[in-house]
């Protein structure tokens, strides 16, 4: 589970300044995509990148994840898992072993 | 702490299909922002969206997160709560209360 | 067609940077992506923006789209009235009148 | 300038499903980035990927943008230039020749 820390300390933070007001989970959505976009242009130019840099961009991501699954009351490791699940069976290991292609291509 | 167990499963996941070798670090970042319009799309037309629909595909973010922070050795809650204590700085709470601006126009 | 002088425009700014090399399919693609991310920014806490600012981060997508068309030898209005062509076929004026339901929902 | 009848037939074509309604500055957006994030996946495990394939998602993204700049009473070419004798500024030929760093770091 993401620690009740994080999630406590991350409610605390937003409730402090009053910014739950802004957390639909549209606005959630558009700053998760634009913070994927800061993350990807640590390596605009390179398959190489600054680590403390891809550090924070990838922190950001994370954060707005983490409030987002709040929003809609889920947990984010639950989500993970019971993905996980699906594209177990998408994938089969003896199909889909070494292989990039997507599922329907395998 | 994102569960070890979480951690371990996608490990196991990954490991099982030899997918490794494509998880470079900037192709997962190109996968977070990938999965991350996908999320968006949701939201396309409408404030409002499917439920089920956005756990999924912010399923796949997080995912896609949890691989990255792996692969540059980061814990995910640990980069969280770091880059918190940055934001904290720069949007102190009396400042910031009730306003999205940027911290270069508080 | 986009003016021959602003894909002129364009390459010759390119060539008096010896910017080419960078500008693989692969990376056009990235900073689409990239550059698509702070043109959201722009709505991301609201639905109104700043029109100035909205033109600016407009034109760096429309620019790398440009790059990109250049650089697969494709022609960008061309590209768009070819897809035209198709999404007329899968929505059909008489079923998606009016609705913004995806074409395997109408 | 974007070709008259390119503008007209997008034009035309959205009036003929009425989705004129949907097509505000920030729906458009959002599905600008959607489609970026899918012309990127041709990319997701390869630097190289099916021309046919960029072709259509760059298209997309380009419809989007073509949409946007009428939305918002803008030309895409005019765009496109006015900006680019802003990058020319930033980025002087001597300076910036053969280098993929950003401006503040010349």
């Amino acid at each position: 589970m993401t620690a009740r820390s994080v999630r406590d300390e991350l409610a605390a933070f937003v409730a402090e300044r009053d910014w739950g007001q802004f957390h639909t989970p549209e606005n959630l959505a558009k700053s998760i995509a634009i913070e994927a976009g800061e993350l990807l242009e640590c390596f605009q130019w390179s398959p190489d990148a600054d680590t403390d840099r891809v550090r924070g961009e990838l922190a950001d991501v994370l954060t707005y994840c983490i409030l987002l699954a709040e929003r809609i009351g889920a947990d984010p490791d639950q989500l993970v898992l019971e993905k996980l699940a699906v594209t177990r069976a998408k994938y089969p290991a003896d199909k889909a072993r070494g292989r990039s292609a997507k599922y329907d291509a395998l």
